[in-house]
């Protein structure tokens, strides 16, 4: 068996990346320079023609996608956590999970790389603050289910949405929100960071959790 | 046990629709028109306060976002053939589910409803317009599975990805797209619409396949 991550730091792909090491399985990581534009490499269109992170190769086998990566993970450590084992709780989860991904990931797209929605450089700038505002709104949401974590938010073990709500909030620094004004996923977001396997992917990605500059505030 | 899904006729909420036909279980459908803004009425927020279709409740439980919908019946109901059972079929499958739902789907948001991303109208303009041309692009994605269907995208079982490649070239006629340009996901979604259990949904929406008017094209 053989597990290979692609990932990029501060990307998305901390979410597979985190649950890697709580599964405590062995996997190479290797790391994507999104800034250097590698994703767009030959070399790595030819993994991924779409040319994003996280993709998972598992003995030769590519699986791209978050959710798919998450459940192929989860089906293979079930131990590890990354989701409620069934019932309600799973299907709850997958529903947060799926809103995280499609929902509040795409409008942290619209602020980080609004280029990709048009060329037009005057609908970029409105999109962009139009995208804030609504990201703003979102991470409320997140905070809501924060509040009731219980420590985390699918119980008793640490998961994929702990990570996704680390994530998601950190970028909120990008967007000009400081994420200390979310007290309880702030919170999770820290105790999460703590845990020592989780300590191994921040390390590894050199993470910092609060990348918000007051000047960039709107 | 009871199902009951809410629905609007001609949006996403087709995909578990037909999937509850295909499954044989019994359910209860309620149509919610969009157009009227039932969405939005106070008693449909109480069920979803995010305002949208599809919503399954489930013996009083109610689960929200098509793929922990499907998740959800796919274990209910293994037999249905919603999703191939596992293993890396089952991964695969997962993963172009999550790329319609967090990639193509809300790319056509941006082309039906672009007042979603910015207030601005001249930028709304240009949002809908570069959506449309990327939108081309996400459906020549899937037409690429399509031509290699056997029959159907995950194999000898109709199942959700049949669904949301009928969804999304269906709406590609509201975003000036001849459907019958691709000739595989064209033919992959008439032959799916034809199943008994799914002209059942169809029926029931009153769904045209073709939706395409030469004078909307671009
Ligand atoms: N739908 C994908 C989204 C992945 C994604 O957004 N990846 C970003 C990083 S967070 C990326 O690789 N961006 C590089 C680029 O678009 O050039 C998933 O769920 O896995
Ligand atoms: N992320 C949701 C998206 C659901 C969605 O886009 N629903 C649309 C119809 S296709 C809707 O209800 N729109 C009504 C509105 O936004 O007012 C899911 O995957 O279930």
């Amino acid at each position: 068996m053989s597990l290979k991550l692609y990932f990029a730091p501060g990307a998305c792909s901390f979410v597979p990346h985190s649950m890697l090491e709580l599964s405590g399985a062995p996997f190479e990581p290797a790391s994507v320079k999104l800034h250097k534009g590698e994703q767009r490499s030959a070399e790595y269109l030819a993994l991924n023609p779409r040319g994003q992170v996280p993709v998972l190769v598992d003995d030769g086998e590519v699986v791209t996608q978050i959710v798919s990566i998450l459940l192929h993970l989860d089906a293979k450590f079930p131990q590890a956590g990354i989701l409620p084992a069934s019932g309600l709780a799973r299907t709850r989860a997958l529903s947060t999970l799926a809103w995280m991904n499609n929902t509040v990931h795409p409008t942290f797209t619209h602020v980080f790389m609004p280029q990709k929605f048009t060329e037009d450089e005057g609908a970029q700038k409105v999109i962009r603050a139009f995208a804030a505002n609504s990201y703003r709104g979102l991470l409320g949401e997140i905070e809501v289910l924060a509040a009731q974590a219980s420590p985390w938010l699918t119980g008793e073990k640490p998961g994929a949405l702990d990570a996704y709500a680390l994530t998601l909030l950190r970028w909120g620094g990008y967007a000009g929100i400081d994420p200390t004004t979310f007290p309880s996923t702030w919170a999770l977001a820290q105790r999460f960071a703590a845990l020592p396997a989780v300590a191994r992917a921040v390390e590894r990605e050199k993470l910092q959790l609060n990348v918000y500059q007051p000047a960039m505030a709107a």
